[in-house]
């Protein structure tokens, strides 16, 4: 037989494929309808076990066994994502853990940062809060976190990602470690700039202060200078240092707004590495809200260690034909590569794609947290 | 209708499908063995693209449009995928780019790492090459890089990744960057200590050097004391400067090697947050091969920005069953919020599965880079 004839047989099977298909979804949308009359659930892991089981068994050979399993996973997660659409419709889907709402309550709101006056993180707060805000700043990541979880605060502003030297890893940790949930973000550009006491000479220059993350962002400038290099927590608190401590050895990394705020010379201007240089900040808050036309969702997944394997995970977002923005993963503290994944997908807590795959999600992941919807 | 009614409608459907799937699989047999005849390659993405379109335009509305869109990929990527198996079979292939190498040449090489006696790294290499190695060091990460490049060295050995820190940043970048290849691995336990001038008092110190990884992995120690915290590139440099400015109001953070080649005391062991740290260092060499034995991949993916989305990548990962053991996402330098993102898979190059999934991504993504096969 030559290919011509060989692939018309493709075709006449593929019809009857597409067919079948067809007629399955139909069937399934009368299930739909019969578990909301009875108020049923959708999802019957044993029921999709035995089925698996039951078409593996039917197929002649090892290679289709393992073909026909992963057919039918997609067939059922369809069948489920149709059946939550029509739960949907019917508005019979269940309650969610999460509160939607119209807009965040920003007017009054009590907001905290992480640094001092003239940081980047009091810039992403003036920008999405506005100028007028009441505010108060902490020194560590983990008191701004701890000021919501207590009530001190309303919202944090903290760092997450910067897009040249990637994420902000303590961020991921503390989002896990606390009841807190991300309600929205704010991007602001980076621009690091070299200050000092007025009239300092760079020659003079023997120090550079600035936060570990900086540091790196201004690697290239630093690595023509043959200056000790010193961390800080934050770039407004090496200003504040250069600033009080009237040292002309000493210089800071740190924004233009800082060196404006503590009375400092830009020496130079722009030192980042990359010129398109931003950080992106999330907004968190202590209760499980989001805002009703919010579209991405961040999780955080810890897969079981002895099947190892991230591909099934993965396959819900896939069958729910969600668009993941973004995943990382990150070592569990103390457990050796053991690893903890971070996913950003676009959706809606309230779509019927996002339950389905947040469902199938749940049952397989060894843990599984929904970080905001925002 | 009642729900057995249902399920058993659902039944008959599925068995039709099995025994239409078996049918298509026996056809794509012939298709493989007219194309071994005949010389013929495996992958036609305009017939699979009509395919698509062909099979969508049965359906009777949207949502059975996208659910056979995703069947059919999958069906197809299963086809080729028993297509490639019969012609690796049937030794008609086609040639790797990467070369498969029983053992790798090691006797009489020559091997360089970054940093200085008494590191992490010498330690990873004398473990992977034994103690006679013939062995030099460089400065930065960059330099061992280069020396492999132009030939001064056949291997280097590098950190990639700590249990406890994470991913080493700089190394991926430069994996990207340079035409050198991952080999092999060598995992290595990590223990700081904190090291100083024989007789020196906890109190007398001042300032304490290290790499900022290992001031990080020691956080929770160093928040007890208020020392100020120095960025080295290296923590075996920390330790050699530390032994040579015999200044007691320093100390070095590295580890009980370091302070043994330096004669250093340790004033106290184990000081790093997690009691299961250990770190992974890559071999790396400038030539494409790989050990006929290898298991592992590594893969440097850039996604298009249009489509925004990765599931189209992670698909050739679940349909050719390849169990992903990590992902990370990276920005990319100087492109705001755009991504490279780094996979490990369990497979080796010669493997069906593996080449049609390398196959599908080299399609799909903007760019793909083989890192390795080790």
């Amino acid at each position: 037989m030559d290919l011509s004839q060989l692939r018309q047989q493709i075709d006449t099977i593929d019809r009857q494929i597409v067919n079948l298909y067809e007629e399955r979804m139909d069937v399934s949308r009368q299930v739909a309808e019969y578990k909301i009359e009875t108020g049923k659930k959708v999802f019957d892991k044993q029921r999709e076990q035995e089925k698996i089981a039951g078409v593996k068994a039917l197929t002649h050979n090892d290679f289709n066994s393992h073909g026909v399993e992963e057919l039918f996973e997609q067939i059922m997660s369809m069948s489920r994502k149709l059946q939550y659409q029509l739960l949907a419709a019917h508005g019979s889907e269940g309650r969610l853990p999460f509160i939607g709402v119209e807009e965040l309550e920003t007017d009054c709101a009590r907001v905290v940062y992480q640094g001092a006056e003239g940081s980047y993180s009091q810039a992403a707060m003036h920008r999405f809060f506005g100028e007028n805000v009441n505010a108060f700043h902490v020194e560590t990541f983990r008191d701004a976190m701890s000021a919501i979880d207590e009530g001190s605060a309303d919202f944090a502003v903290l760092p997450i990602e910067n897009s040249t030297a990637g994420i902000v890893n303590e961020i991921y940790d503390l989002l896990v470690e606390f009841e807190n949930y991300i309600v929205g973000e704010q991007v602001i550009p980076i621009e690091h700039c070299l200050l000092a006491l007025p009239g300092t000479k760079m020659e003079e220059i023997k120090r550079v202060y600035s936060h570990p993350q900086s540091l790196m962002q201004s690697a290239r400038y630093l690595a023509e200078h043959d200056w000790q290099q010193i961390s800080m927590q934050n770039n407004a608190f090496a200003a504040l240092k250069v600033a009080k401590e009237k040292d002309k050895t000493q210089a800071a990394i740190a924004s233009e707004y800082a060196g404006e705020t503590y009375g400092l010379e830009i020496l130079k201007k722009g030192i980042n590495d990359s010129d398109s240089n931003s950080t992106r900040f999330i907004i968190v808050t202590n209760q499980k809200i989001f805002r009703k036309n919010a579209n991405k969702i961040s999780l955080c997944l810890e897969i079981p260690h002895e099947s190892g394997s991230l591909y099934h995970i993965l396959s819900h977002f896939i069958y729910n034909n969600l668009n993941m923005t973004k995943i990382e993963s990150r070592p569990i503290p103390d457990r050796n590569w053991e690893y903890r994944f971070f996913i950003d997908f676009e959706g809606n807590l309230a779509d019927s794609a996002v339950k389905n795959a947040l469902r199938g999600l749940r049952e397989e992941a060894r843990s599984m947290k929904i970080l905001g919807n925002y």
